[in-house]
């Protein structure tokens, strides 16, 4: 149960003959609608900071800039990047014949699109998938919805978080080029309470500085990463803002642990934990540099506690910190203690799935936790092989 | 010949013991000293811009800030990073060492160490191999010298320029962490141009700008980054600046190359060219950021044009630049023209070893190349198990 589970929200996922393979069902699903069937029609949203934007993204970010929205028409198969004013009529036509459906305006219908980068979509199968998955809207649609957007995902990604009354619930997709200012990921996220667009707006925001903005797999920023938002009020209940900021982290920190742990051939899903900063920036910053550095994904797939390569990519950052008070402890074994040799590095054991490497900066109170990946033969070869 | 053949320099490259295996002399050599006998004993470096410094680095920054030097020591099998008040001493005694033998003060002699961080070196098989070095020190040194710094290098590394009367010789190593800021690498150059001190500190810093700043093989910055130029004007020749100068920015250059085409695991060698930019910087940057995008390197090893993965790249920028307004070539195949899809990719031919990649941002005069290479199996394999 993810994003039909709130009161008023209906979705839907089916075969549209965009793609011919992936995802693991055939013919594989390859275009979602999710509609919010009321009484409110509120929306936040936040898109990719690439300058290079594709054209469901530009069609979006006008379509919720009213703060309302009725539906979500999502594809696989196809990014609509870089295909210039013929690539935004086709993003415009999107949401036209999914608004003809719900009888409203098209600006009230917001468009994303995954795939490769540089390609028209068959805007035949497009329009006629359209068709399809309007009238299979259904309150049990979340799990098509989100088989319908994977692309290199392995599963997909849903979540829910219910309180007293009301409930919040999302869908994610993303495997690769998934980075800061989001991954190439679209998610789509429903509510049923009762919260007011300017509040919803700002909600967002932070929960995704929190969360997707902490996931960087690869380092590599979309072009058509969105985030979006839709609240209907059907529950009658307005929670606390701390309640429902709480809830809406929690739910996309979830989301993004799932982002990160089905990322493209990753091995090891790291923690990158930085404390003892003068600033949350400072923390978050080493902690991007270290999940950027590729000695240091290649070491971790290694299963090598190389504490080295982390002080090198920390030493590259403009962080408040003195180079020989650093700390770095993988899996609770200090192996980097005052910038030198510490405890011995071959307690170190990271055959497991799961690593945490801590580092303390002796700067500050601060923390940030930074996720990411390995660096893997699998990661090289499913982007080497990716669009050929 | 490279650095012994401008008069007045000798060097040596002899096995310390210091490590096991590498670089194909068995023993191998690990242990280098380059002695410049004058008559002058000018010197400039460029160090590392990492904030955790090596010991050796950290000693040579004190022993060029006089502008005089007479000799450099360098080792490889242990960078001598990371560790700590005893590490520094260990460079201060590799320092006197090979000063007492050629019978000036420690401080007139650089250190240079390579190889994994944070662990101590063999100080009495170091101090050994000084005194072996020192006394093998010949006027054809240098492919010994040049061999006794090898890492993960597959090949020695040496250029030279001669010009009327004059000429200028370099040796390099490095093979991964190879970034900006310098790479890991270690350079000797020397000279016997009569060039004064001043001149050579700007003639350096400007030479590694337009070369070894801009090879950017995989974005990690080393700790241990330095590049010495002796100079000691036993030619009796003072070349105008434009001559040392472009003799100088020509020798680094292809150093440079070297580096580029010996990197960790490389199948290709690209040159990122970036012309039709507002500044120099902005070509710089958006070079840099497509040399650092990891799915754009992939692409490349699976010989792949996706030029919408260097769009993407180039939209984390902050360069000046409309999306529609940006060209891309592979090999002189322009499969992206005005943001949008251009020529029909199937026409580029990736499977040579050389790709051309050329970005025009359509904003102005400026132009910058950088240097990269290909993401490969074998660079993640050499990086996984490098220091287990």
């Amino acid at each position: 149960m993810s994003i039909t589970a709130p009161q008023g929200f209906t979705a839907a996922g089916i075969a549209a003959g965009i793609k011919s393979s992936g995802n693991r069902t055939s013919p594989p699903k390859d275009l979602a609608v999710v509609h919010n069937v009321g009484p409110h029609f509120r929306v936040a949203g936040v898109f990719t900071r690439n300058r290079v934007q594709a054209a469901p993204v530009k069609w979006s970010r006008q379509a919720v800039s009213d703060g309302e929205l009725a539906a979500v028409v999502l594809n696989s198969g196809g990014a609509n990047a870089c295909t210039g004013a013929d690539g935004l009529a086709d993003a415009a036509r999107m949401a036209a014949a999914t608004a003809a459906h719900i009888h409203v305006p098209a600006d009230d219908v917001a468009v994303c699109s995954t795939g490769l980068i540089g390609i028209r979509l068959p805007m035949e199968k497009v329009l006629a998938g359209i068709d399809d998955a309007c009238e299979a809207l259904d309150g049990d649609g979340d799990a098509d919805a989100a088989t319908a957007i994977m692309t290199t995902d392995s599963v997909p990604k849903m979540a829910l978080r219910t309180a007293s009354g009301w409930s919040i619930g999302g869908m994610a997709k993303g495997a690769g080029m998934l980075a800061p200012g989001l991954a190439t990921m679209l998610v789509v996220l429903t509510t049923d309470a009762d919260v007011s667009s300017d509040q919803l707006d700002g909600s967002l925001r932070e929960a995704c500085r929190l969360s997707f903005d902490r996931a960087d797999s690869d380092g590599c920023m979309s072009t058509n990463d969105t985030v979006l938002l839709l609240a209907n009020g059907a529950s009658g209940v307005t929670p606390t803002p701390e309640e429902f900021d709480g809830a809406l982290t929690a739910l996309c920190q979830d989301l993004a642990r799932q982002l990160i742990a089905d990322a493209e051939g990753a091995h090891h899903e790291i923690r990158i934990e930085v404390v003892g900063a003068a600033y949350e920036e400072d923390a978050e910053l080493v902690g991007r540099e270290i999940a950027r550095s590729n000695l240091f994904k290649c070491a971790v797939f290694g299963q090598d506690p190389n504490w080295g390569r982390v002080l090198s990519a920390i030493g590259v950052t403009d962080a408040d910190f003195e180079p020989d008070m650093l700390d770095v402890s993988f899996n609770g074994v200090q192996v980097c203690r005052g910038g030198q040799i510490g405890e011995d590095r071959a307690l170190v054991d990271l055959s497991g799935r799961h690593v945490h490497v801590l580092v303390d900066l002796h700067a500050g109170d601060h923390t940030a936790t930074i996720l990411t990946n390995d660096l893997t033969y699998d990661y090289v070869k499913e982007n080497a092989e990716y669009s050929s």
